[in-house]
């Protein structure tokens, strides 16, 4: 445990091979600066004197003592050498960027690869990559990417792919969702993912984890790492090369060898994960983890304006698990009593008809009504208005009834009605998770409530 | 056939029940403006002589002979009157805009709807509905929203869900998809899903079907009408009320029963449907049948720079009953001198590596190779640059290369490297789809090749 806070919290930081002039290496140090890293920054370039403003040193021994992280860059030529210099200077955590090993497929770079770890062990300090991108944290302003934002979050990821770390921070950004770390971990010959999953499984301050991984060199100690996690804290996992051709890729991308996809199915249901298979389905889920509450037993209500899209929500809805809430006697009369009484439904599925697109009321009231339902405990909506003014009133109205519940709202952004990006900041700001089809609203209200439910059961309690 | 010819091609059509002030109603009168409808129009309401500026009548028995079409619009108690005033004034064909039959769940609502559809076959007319919007033809400038698009398109719609033909519209308009015609047939009373579909069919100039349906009542004619679409024009097919609450909300929608799943399911593989189950589904795979060309063998490569998703899309494309295509070893060479040495792969998934972001030219140069291997008939790739300019001369680039080659191109526009929406016009301009990931990419084009296997399995040839 120790040796992982030196990795993400480390308090001065030597950043080896970085270029004199703009290239990709010197985002490494941009990023630093721009998430406000506190400690003292060495770049280290033998033809540079001053870099991006900052004092620049020859070697690493020329820096002054103690220096706690070195971060990689040199051509592989010279790795070794770095290394071996940070022995000596007695880092704590290597950051390698440099990439040309495991993932090239032949016998040397997985040799190569192999020493570097050793390297690290008999050097004393511990090692993340090679080939990857190192550490996101808002608590230490390490970062690898500039223009990042500045917000600490409650999401804890780890991933294989850098590229993918700079995609969810920027995914996430606009849904109101913030990593508190994020970590790229590369082709993982000393730091791997089970160790890094039990550390950000310990951190007080990120309820919520994510994962993607082309493989693991050490089943059992993920099986252990996943044990320490189960029904305290959502992991949802995204696991690649399960197929032949994705087993293909992945060894040309990370030196992977991903496994066989029975175990690992084991492996997830076992403890609970949520696995899932693409980019928007991890970032729906976690839309749903993050906003939603996680109380009360999953009895949905679908509303919609629109009458087509309802009838395929209801199939999903039962296909995601979820229950259909049936409405109270007294709800239905309320709501027939405030609905047009012909092209509208008063029972789950409520329909409100399309004049509600003119008359934003409609859905207003209809939600409050439901929300006092107690048979009710989320209530998913598709709909809106046909201005820009009156979509204004729709999500207004949508925040004011939501605040006064602890019921989970789920916005649907049709077509039609809205781009979901119009919706994100009034909706997401308020704890309403935005969804471009009702699909996927219940798939990731489904999958949240599996593992709420997953949680009761571990713990002795069923929610039935 | 000659009748469903009145329903689409009218030449005078009267809107019976139109408001006076601007409503709902309003819309279908100005919809039929909007998209150019060259005949009279003549608005009949008791109260008023001028509508929206045309001048309206107080019944319509005042109008002049012949009358091609009437939409009905008033209140459910009059229905019947107008219908009979329709016999007498021998329309062609009637659109049914009134709510409040077979939706309602009663008794009642079920046998008014019956006297509905036997009141149309006494009086020699075809109709459409109750509780539907009508029909947008291209051809005749028939319509019922306003501000679609005024482009002929080479779509043709059946969707038992008005809202849906909305949505589509929308949907489709900014990734140069436009309806030839589209039809919301409501609770087909009279004209239902085969007739339409058969009709559809048999038009030469909407070579691409889609339908949304929630029920149908008489299974033999649907299986007849797909018979004679079947091996000839695609048809994407998104049946809902597949679960017991879908078959629950469907019946309140339109009155539909939607019968058995294991029947639904043996209907579309016999025929060749591509049976969809949500929006995003119907839309990717809309957009690959449009722009894609069908020819090749289905043959891929999955090019690029962020090294992470394309582990995803290796998987995705096995999943998606697709073949990785095997690169000539000219092309592996051809690739190994442009590429960078590290951080990049030239077997297929081409990793182009990050500096790619930076240096346009090589995902350009690398799609160039590509297209000369004769093993490749697609191409998906997943980048873009990190600038809006540089995105640019990503897209200009992508738009050069495929202009030269006869192959498919798929574009990923990544979260990070682009919104979908900005790349929708350069490059669906220029006939390459964007999707949002590779999997909904894969997943569209494994779809569309899976329909070509299909049409020449029946015509006795075989793909591999």
């Amino acid at each position: 445990m120790e040796d992982l806070h030196a990795l993400f919290s480390p308090r001065s930081i030597a950043l080896v091979g970085i270029p004199r002039s703009f290239k990709m290496g010197t985002l490494f140090l941009m990023a630093l600066k721009d998430q406000g890293f506190s400690g003292p920054i060495y770049p280290v370039n033998p033809h540079a004197t001053e870099i991006e403003g900052i004092r620049s040193y020859p070697r690493l021994a020329d820096l002054p003592d103690p220096l706690d992280m070195v971060i990689v860059m040199v051509p592989k030529g010279q790795v070794m050498t770095v290394l071996a210099d940070c022995a000596r200077k007695r880092v704590k955590s290597v950051i390698l960027y440099t990439s040309g090993y495991g993932e090239r497929g032949d016998r040397e770079g997985v040799e190569e690869q192999k020493r570097i770890g050793e390297m690290a062990r008999r050097g004393g300090f511990r090692l993340l990559g090679p080939n990857c991108m190192g550490i996101h944290s808002s608590n230490s302003g390490l970062a690898f990417f500039p223009q990042m934002p500045r917000v600490p979050g409650n999401v804890g990821l780890v991933s294989q792919s850098g590229s993918l770390c700079n995609l969810l921070m920027r995914a996430f950004e606009p849904r109101k969702i913030f990593f508190r770390h994020a970590v790229s971990y590369g082709n993982a010959c000393d730091v791997d993912l089970p160790e890094l999953l039990a550390w950000m499984g310990k951190q007080p301050d990120v309820p919520i984890l994510c994962a993607y991984t082309e493989g693991v060199r050490d089943g059992r100690s993920l099986a252990k790492a996943l044990e320490t996690i189960a029904g305290r804290k959502p992991l949802v996992m995204w696991k690649v090369g399960r197929t032949a051709a994705g087993q293909r890729a992945a060894a040309a991308h990370t030196g992977s060898s991903s496994g066989g996809e029975a175990l690992w199915n084991a492996l997830f249901r076992q403890h609970g994960v949520l696995d899932v298979s693409n980019l928007e389905e991890l970032i729906d889920l976690v839309m749903a983890l993050h906003h939603l509450p996680s109380g009360g037993q999953g009895r949905i209500v679908l509303v919609s304006g629109p009458g087509g899209p309802v009838v395929s929500a209801a199939d999903a809805a039962e296909r995601c698990g979820l229950r259909m809430a049936s409405l109270e006697d007294r709800t239905a009369k309320r709501l027939r009593s405030i609905l047009p009484a012909t092209g509208t439904s008063w029972r789950n599925p409520v329909d409100v008809g399309l004049s509600a697109s003119f008359e934003l009321n409609l859905y207003v009231d209809t939600l409050q009504v439901l929300t006092e339902d107690p048979n009710v405990d989320a209530i998913m909506v598709i709909g809106g208005g046909v201005t820009d003014e009156m979509n204004r009133t729709y999500t207004e109205g949508l925040v004011r009834i939501h605040q006064g519940t602890k019921k989970a709202f789920l916005a649907v952004a049709y077509p039609g009605f809205a781009q979901i990006e119009d919706w994100l900041d009034p909706l997401c700001g308020a704890g309403i998770p935005v969804y471009p089809t009702p699909e996927r609203a219940l798939g990731a209200y489904g999958r949240m409530m599996e593992f709420v439910d997953f949680c009761e059961q571990r713990s002795g309690k069923s929610r039935v």
